[in-house]
């Protein structure tokens, strides 16, 4: 709705109290900037209030945030679209031995292809990506690629439900991840990069697939970079 | 406290609830990462709540949250204590164009080297660095380094009292934010990458200390990039 009908949301607003709810921080989505500078040519006043987001509750995997490098997104691919610009993003981490935090598509309240060309307003039921498609995507990719940035044995670690009682950690090869079942959305996956601490790795290591694989490729590729 | 006295503050915690408080989200320090893990080796069971913090709420500025790359620390200077590794990490994020987050000292019931050395438990008066004294230090390792890293003529923006009602930002060149006062604490600040957006732009300019000026670097270094 705010994509389309911001100038819904702002109407009125300069008389009444208008509040606008979101999930995660209000600042994580360029949509929502926008919005406050419609609001802002508008000469409405404003406030936001900050909130908890997934790109500082990842921590919660024991990775230090300080060790994060650019966030990127990951979209469901289809036949004809596979957009592979999050493999630059990766790899740019990379260089610098930087985690990067993958945000994984979700799809709400949208019309097929088919019913948009058709003009029928009639929404696919709801979307999420999990853990497992995005690793298989980033597989595909480095396949096509071939730069090694993302392939088989690179770690990873993937999460689903943050902050909620049935938070649930995995960590593990790309290639375990493209086969694991975190259970119910929102998921996402964070690429380790190679500049890592012990502590991140004793902390990990409690949430890995199987343990000894996990440490073997730790002490081989990601230690004391 | 919770670098020193963990023992004490994980003694009982597995009879009794226990709950420790932190301002921001519990994983933006490494110390806290430390005592949930010994909390595990103590098989004390432990959750988390995920919580606002700078490392988002940063957004208030109109920066993209996907811009950033790395997050670093300032700390104070002393006349033997001048460590410039936040200038490598600003080199880097620099080279992908990405903006930086600058965490800024806090110095907080520590005692003075002297009365240290005479074992003396008399704390110094609480010590916040500003916006200027960051701009400031940044600028003198750049005389030291000479990468074109953070120059007098960069482009940053400095940040008070995020999320409280007294809010404050200012975006400037180095040199004019090493002279801007913003107030009380606590301030943070981020230097500015050359991937920028229009929109960033569009939101920023609103708060320059010179608005022309601003708009003039910003076309001629960081447009479109």
């Amino acid at each position: 709705m705010v994509e389309s009908s911001s100038d819904e949301i702002l109407a009125d607003a300069d008389k009444v109290d208008v509040a606008f709810l979101v999930v995660g921080d209000p600042f994580g989505a360029t949509t929502h900037t926008d919005l406050l500078l419609r609001a802002r040519s508008l000469s409405i006043p404003h406030a936001t209030v900050p909130n908890a987001s997934i790109l500082t509750s990842i921590g919660c995997t024991g990775l230090q945030l300080y060790n994060f490098g650019q966030t990127v997104s990951m979209v469901f691919f289809t036949d004809s679209w596979r957009p592979s610009s999050f493999y630059d993003r990766l790899l740019e981490n990379c260089s610098l031995g930087l985690h990067t935090l993958i945000l994984l598509d979700i799809k709400v309240r949208e019309p097929s292809l088919e019913n948009l060309a058709r003009g029928r307003m009639v929404y696919e039921p709801p979307r999420f990506m999990s853990v497992a498609q995005c690793a298989q995507q980033m597989l595909e990719v480095e396949e096509e690629r071939g730069e090694g940035v993302c392939g088989r044995e690179r770690l990873a670690v993937g999460v689903a439900r943050v902050g909620s009682e049935g938070q649930k950690i995995v960590a593990g090869t790309l290639k375990q991840l493209a086969e694991a079942d975190l259970g119910p959305p929102l998921h996402s996956l964070v690429l380790l990069g190679k500049r890592t601490h012990d502590l991140e790795r004793e902390f990990l290591a409690d949430f890995a697939v199987e343990r000894e694989g996990f440490e073997g490729i730790w002490r081989k590729d990601y230690e004391g970079r």
